[in-house]
């Protein structure tokens, strides 16, 4: 078992309808020392692939995106969602369905600051049906740059989102791949 | 000139509406390295001040705030805006303007996350009426802890939110303050 693992076991809670409640050292209280732990962790599962560029979605996964990006020792670009930002000029957009709102959001990144020679690592903390991520993989393939890979925290694993981006092709690293959840009793995948 | 000072010069646009456009290194593309440099300025200017933990909003403060909690060694909390996010139990609730989206905006968080005991800094990356700083200083103030001040990567000071609090006694550092921003024409305060 690692360290993330220990704590969700540790200080997590299980809510009704599949919430997975890690706020105390991942999404609200952020603990800064795990977040250099899973950046190290991602470093070394793509060492020697070059990345350019680490790419998130606000808002919760930045802190473990910014950590990651310090750690490759390169720049983060964050997609934002659509609302009345100060972004001018040319934007590359992807609509999403957001399971927690249950609506659809669109993912905006300012063109400005991707460009076809980029290879770049998606970070987030949390990966369940997976419309983020799938929503970025969209935006990197419409700027022409490379995919080198997806890394995420903490997967529900039981809502399929990463089995179906490992399928198209993609390498998805889990640090905490969580197979099955109910209230004292988390399972994680091998 | 400081580093911040020169990269908003050089990169910087000033938009209608008194909009100051650093998305290529500050909060879209976000230069980590910089963030850096501008956490250990942070951390020079509150030395000795034993912090205890970093507070934000979210969410493009988050870069900066989360790099200037890895400087200082502690924890990072982020308000969240109010919205059908995953927060349970007792939240500590402040009510701003905000002049992005000219509306209402409720500050929210989790009380399990903040003491009394805790010496809070909190970073952000602009500050212009001060609206979002207002509610995290009413938060604090609410949950009883020190506020140790404030530090604002980019203050737009011809606003005069940094000012007025300043005049209620708080400690607002601004690394770069903007006294006057027409297009080709940034001048800082001293």
């Amino acid at each position: 078992m690692n360290e993330l693992q220990r704590r969700i076991i540790e200080e997590g809670k299980v809510l009704p309808g599949n919430i997975i409640k890690v706020d105390g050292f991942m999404n609200h209280r952020v603990d800064i020392k795990l977040m250099r732990e899973l950046a190290k962790d991602i470093r070394a599962h793509f060492a020697g692939r070059e990345i350019t560029k680490v790419m998130t979605v606000e808002a919760s996964g930045i802190p473990m995106a910014t950590i990651a990006a310090d750690e490759l020792g390169v720049p983060l670009v964050f997609a934002k969602k659509a609302k009345s930002d100060n972004i001018e000029g040319g934007l590359i957009c992807s609509e999403i369905h957001s399971y927690t709102y249950n609506k659809k959001v669109t993912l905006i990144v300012s063109a400005e600051w991707l460009s076809p020679e980029d290879k770049i690592l998606v970070v987030d903390d949390f990966m369940a049906n997976g419309e983020a991520m799938r929503g970025i993989v969209d935006i990197i393939s419409k700027v022409g740059a490379k995919l080198v890979g997806i890394a995420i925290a903490i997967e529900k694993g039981y809502q399929g989102g990463g089995d179906k981006l490992r399928a198209s092709g993609i390498d998805v690293y889990s640090i905490a791949n969580i197979d099955h959840a109910e209230p004292g009793n988390i399972v994680f995948r091998d």
